[in-house]
């Protein structure tokens, strides 16, 4: 069975889920505590992250960048990165914007400093980081806002990668109830369409010991 | 004409420069000072980072992972991800290698430190941060050593994005003398390989005001 190495509130291992379910490749979820630095997982992935994929036949992938890039070339089916050369351009610009861009200014900021300093053990939250998380994340959700009154999808007429990087990253924010939906009517209608994907099922399922999402974390009708 | 917009000492722009010289497309360079955050440059990548590529149809292509992408999918002669699915899954795992770790761990400690802070005049360079990258530049030039040592190129047996990615990233340390090349003989010579090809031409003659590089830095047989 395919292998996927994970952590459950890793935006870049759900971003892989997304891919994987959508293209309903079956696969198997194992936890990793990166912060254990695991030999043999460090032989397969040197940069010691979180996801990496195991194919059957043995063939490691790190890196949600990587993986996606070898699924749409493996399985062509159902694609992901859209048609057209523009299309893809597109497509790849987003999931770099939200995994780059939205990852180090609001992600990084506040997932990392309120559950991923305390799963591993590394302390409080950084009342810095925090407050420019929280400065952050108002920019960048009416950015979301904006591109969902103006398009379909993220990055267009189809549903992408755009969409699962940036649902990705938001699922794992609204988890810790840090996103003002209100503010953003026309992205919260788009979370809702993605979230009430077959795909998203399993996410929403996550548990995470001594946490309690807010209650419309998984409400499909939010 | 085809125009790339970047800044002579980014490793992003060159990693592009090098793709484009390799699979011989003719372009222009025009430098984009980023921390002007010019509105007319932001409206194409709101990002505001370069490299930007634009293509004569007037496509705008931001973000050296897109464009490296956009060139294979676009131009495939010449290709520099590798052929089979295990050879571009290492070839990419390499491309975040460099751009993602080695960069946040020795590029940005060193180089955005000691040029980027100086010419977009933001002050000087911060003590600790010199002081990890020079700590992290050890292992990864023993890292590069030992893949110089196994392997013909970076990623096995074909010239690849990899090797431009970490070229790029040591020509710009290069330039400000910080490669300790007796140190990595394998890398040193594997280096000496790239630097002799024709697309590393321009990079080795880009000139900084204010900068000079070491004599060896242009120096075919270094
Ligand atoms: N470029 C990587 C980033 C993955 C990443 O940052 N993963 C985090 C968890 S969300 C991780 O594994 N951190 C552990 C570490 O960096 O040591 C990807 O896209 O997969
Ligand atoms: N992910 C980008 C990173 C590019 C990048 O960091 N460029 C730097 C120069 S080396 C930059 O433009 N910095 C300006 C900024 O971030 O505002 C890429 O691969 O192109």
């Amino acid at each position: 069975m395919r292998i996927l190495y994970h952590l459950p509130l890793s935006p870049y291992s759900r971003k892989v889920r997304l891919a994987l379910g959508e293209k309903r490749l079956p696969f198997e979820l194992k936890m990793e505590r990166v912060w254990e630095r695991r030999p043999d997982y460090l032989a397969h992935n040197p940069a010691g992250t979180v996801p990496m994929l195991v194919e059957e036949t043995g063939l490691a992938i790190p890196d949600s960048w990587v993986i996606c890039e070898y699924l749409e070339e493996a399985y062509p089916d159902t694609p992901l990165l859209g048609r057209t050369l523009a299309e893809r351009v597109e497509v790849r610009r987003l999931v770099v914007w939200f995994d780059e861009k939205f990852g180090n200014e609001v992600t990084r900021n506040l997932l990392n400093e309120k559950v991923m300093k305390r799963i591993s053990g590394r302390g409080n939250p950084d009342g810095g980081a925090l407050r420019a998380g929280y400065a952050n994340i108002r920019f960048h959700l009416s950015y979301i806002d904006w591109l969902a009154e103006t398009r379909q999808w993220m990055a267009g007429n189809m549903l992408s990668l755009a969409d699962f990087a940036a649902a990705s990253h938001l699922s794992c924010l609204d988890f810790i109830d840090d996103i003002a939906w209100d503010s953003a009517p026309a992205a919260k209608d788009w979370y809702a369409r993605i979230k009430s994907r077959p795909c998203f099922r399993s996410l929403l399922q996550d548990r995470v010991s001594g946490m309690t999402p807010p209650a419309h974390y998984a409400d499909l009708d939010f």
